[in-house]
């Protein structure tokens, strides 16, 4: 994403509606399936040469470099490269590098840097310190031309387009697909995934509606407890991240094993469950987390593929996508509703308060 | 703790006061100086001799293992041993292993299992798996005949006497205690910390009228931020998960890092700011995250030695704390706001709905 864009919002000119709030978050989010077609076909080659170097380099382990949605990104692909390579992957704390001074990075470490901008100082400073540590340094970025993409061993493109809107969406959801074509190409698989954007299409077009009603069902909600496990976890971290930023409503973004031991406390009448539940390992304690808030009186939505049935279905997946895909589509959902309750409570996600593009932490 | 100990308070004798709401999670928290010191005098030997088996083996890097408050104090583990050690310690990602079937750990790893129980299943069978592939396993858990204990290469028990609130409070301390003494003696440092308890006293001292009085003020919050950076990353959490899990407030536990880039939003006149805030290099992403609290208009209440200003002052740290040590004192406070908040709110933070002492998570 070019530095400056999102400065430009308030200035280009479209005459059909150019002040609707939340125009360009809801444009960035209709336009991500043509997104994932695009870094399919035009981002393969920066795919398969990094996979390469990573297989010649032959890693012990990766460290995932991340801030934000990024970082929810990384936790899938924590989730991806231990369950479909065998192969360890940890998150990096980057305040102990710029904070405390200290760069340790695990020796034969791949360090993986993910981020939009690809300009965060606090990313660019440990990446060049893993980079002098003697780590093979990767990283995935909007902006080819961004410090992160130039100081890495290789670079995978997201291809996303500039991100006018404030509120990250296709580019979290390029980011999951880089992640997952990496991974894929890694262990020696194409990475393809053809029914990918048809799926995304299927998904936004019976979410779009359903999403607006189970908004104004939700108007005046303030606080929201979403929970997911497995591959579903970082969904759930997003989507909370999403509701914080764009619509102000408090929400916490746990794993069901973590939620259903005390935090399920929280529920109450107006305090609603958001589940991301499909079928898998993870249905027992998704289940057990639905129970709860069965039993506590709060709204149960569930955002899956039928396995777990919510008050309401904000987005039905398709039956046949894979596990490890899920994530790709079962954000949508929650990015829509983060618009709508942001759009009904008089706000603009396109302008929120308190979210910059860059992070400047240092 | 032994696993029955939940089961006994209703039915313990206590004269004065066996019904008051809060009474046991209110006295554990007050034994927490007093714990400390017998850790300190009865633990010191279990943590020299795991000390000199983790340097015996030469590990890597470590890989923590936990879940919920004791994942909170593994997050602390990683800053301690990345910043005093410069080893790499990263947090495991338990149902990798338990629901996809994948035990994968770094060549050369330690795995370092945090419970209180040392029962929980998901952990239990992990750790299994981690000395089957060939790592170190070390445990702290608070009951030396539980699985975890019996499990491990090495053990230190934690010595916090059975633990009868419910709530995690005097575990979670020495937790982070124990962590902190092995972490010295790893460094080849005397794991000793003299005037722990007495900085506990004083603290506890002024924090309890101060804490009853700060939850008057927020009686009918329903929604609170905690934040903190570097070490306070840690209180920030585990401040977050306790008012969850007691008096049903809807925190989010993040870093000044992570919140001052989006989820600050959050924050308005009915939602404070709860802020870990003393001397050191975080300071200025936290007087970053407090400017836009004011400028939200939120109550800004500090735990901190001052350098921060709040509205309020649930606890005033001694100035001659060492920052590594801070976590134990500055999350004082923040158990008794829940306690306070609880009892206010006309619930019982020893009979939490929600909660259960053992996690029984596969």
């Amino acid at each position: 994403m070019p530095q400056g864009a999102t400065a430009e919002p308030a200035e280009a000119p479209d005459p059909a509606g150019a002040d609707r709030p939340g125009r360009l978050m809801r444009a960035e989010i209709h336009e991500q399936p043509a997104v994932w077609t695009r870094l399919q076909d035009e981002g393969r080659d920066a795919v398969v040469r990094a996979a390469a170097t990573f297989r010649a380099a032959e890693p012990t382990q990766v460290v995932l470099l991340a801030r934000g949605s990024s970082d929810n990104a990384a936790i899938y692909a924590q989730y991806l490269m231990q369950i479909g390579l065998h192969l360890p992957a940890a998150l990096a704390t980057p305040s102990v590098h710029t904070l405390y001074g200290t760069p340790v990075f695990p020796p034969g470490a791949c360090v993986l840097a993910v981020s939009q901008s690809g300009a965060s100082a606090d990313l660019v400073q440990t990446l060049a310190a893993a980079r002098q540590a003697g780590c093979l340094t990767l990283s995935i970025t909007n902006d080819p031309a961004s410090p992160l993409a130039a100081g890495a061993d290789a670079h995978i493109p997201l291809l996303a387009g500039p991100e006018r809107s404030v509120a990250a969406t296709k580019t979290y959801t390029s980011e999951l697909l880089a992640l997952w074509m990496f991974t894929r190409a890694v262990g020696g698989r194409q990475p393809d995934a053809p029914e990918l954007a048809a799926f995304g299409e299927q998904v936004l077009e019976s979410a779009d509606s359903a999403c607006r009603r189970l908004a104004e069902r939700l108007t005046g909600v303030r606080r929201l407890l979403a929970v997911g496990r497995g591959y579903g976890f970082a969904s759930a971290r997003e989507a909370a991240l999403k509701l914080m930023e764009t619509s102000y409503v408090m929400t916490q973004g746990l794993s069901a094993a973590d939620a259903e031991h005390g935090p399920v406390a929280v529920l109450d009448p107006q305090t609603p469950l958001l589940a991301f539940a499909s079928q898998g390992p993870g249905t027992p304690s998704m289940a057990s987390v639905v129970a709860a808030a069965r039993a506590a009186g709060a709204p149960v939505e569930v955002i899956g593929d039928g396995t777990l049935a919510g008050d309401s279905l904000p987005a039905l997946l398709p039956a046949d996508v894979p596990p490890d895909l899920a994530p790709l589509l079962e954000i949508l959902p929650a990015q829509l509703l983060a618009l709508e309750l942001a759009v009904l409570g008089g706000n603009d996600p396109d302008r929120p308060r308190g979210l910059s593009k860059v992070t400047s932490t240092v």
